[in-house]
């Protein structure tokens, strides 16, 4: 993999964008900054929100890369379907592809093989109601495990798959804080 | 692995038990509903609630085995860390292991392959606060990436990594709905 330094963020070579849809103001900031955090600590380097807007979740994350390091930009989509469909329709050879992480898809370990690594892709979460339309406009419909749990951890096993772990080997930049393992207790480095 | 069935659930060989710490009422009954989740999906049995406690979120989990199938028992727990220290303490050949999930510890994949395969496993997810007595009493202390994210992900990662990869392939007894994978809808059987 060869590291890229784009506008501060270091990043590996992959280029992964999360869209979450969906996302309701009263009841998902915490599950919605869960699947912000996953993608900023596995990889991903873009989180797109789509339903209502929360400059408060923007923020937290913000923090975060300030005091963890920066790795991961955050912006508000109004028109999701829209942006999927442009990208879906578009010519470029260089256009993201798109899956979808749905209970109902395709097995992640057997479909993940199948999908080219050279190009961006872009994951998207569904919220509480996805339009069929979303099943057809991706590129792969992925399941991880057929039953009902959690998009937080389907996010985590579909990255962990997509880099072969390699996901939280990532690097921040100018953290403020540094965590190393430790077997029995906390080993936390503040840079000055 | 050998299928056993015990009082109606069918297992997989794994004896895991997710305990979850410190789980408060006003604030995470979204987050521990999907613990609760992801242990049942991945090969737990058993779903230990710490904290305040929660009715309306057993009764959710009930619902969902009604639904898809019976996999996961839930019980609350008033006194987790005697809990721990009775097991940390017990002279029994067969109990179970201490595994604290915690940004803190050492990385999973490395660690994972020393833990000895051939005995329960109580998983401890921590809530806000997790008290220092907690890294002693645990036999490991495993960090999923020592980047702050979510539980929920670093559950099901370190449930994946546990059951090399066979976590979803428990079954469940007496569904009522079966969600089979599809390339691009929603198949779903009704069981009647």
């Amino acid at each position: 993999m060869i590291d890229n330094l784009i506008s501060g963020v270091i990043m590996t070579g992959f280029e992964i964008e999360v869209l979450r849809l969906g996302h309701r103001l009263g009841r998902d900031p915490r599950i919605t900054t869960h699947l912000a955090l996953v993608s900023r600590a596995m990889g991903a380097s873009n989180f797109v929100l789509a339903g209502d807007e929360d400059e408060k979740l923007f923020s937290n994350i913000h923090s975060v890369n300030e005091r963890f390091g920066h790795g991961l930009s955050c912006r508000y989509e109004k028109s999701p379907m829209r942006m999927l469909r442009e990208i879906a329709n578009s010519d470029e050879e260089s256009k993201p592809i798109i899956i979808h992480l749905t209970m109902y898809g395709e097995p992640f370990k057997e479909v993940i093989p199948n999908i080219p690594k050279d190009k961006p892709v872009v994951v998207v979460v569904g919220g509480a109601k996805v339009p069929g339309e979303l099943f057809k406009v991706s590129d792969f419909n992925i399941a991880v495990g057929n039953q009902p749990h959690s998009e937080v951890a389907a996010l985590a096993l579909f990255l962990d798959s997509w880099t072969d772990g390699e996901g939280f080997n990532r690097e921040f930049s100018e953290p403020q804080l540094v965590i190393s393992p430790s077997k029995s207790g906390k080993d936390v480095k503040e840079v000055l």
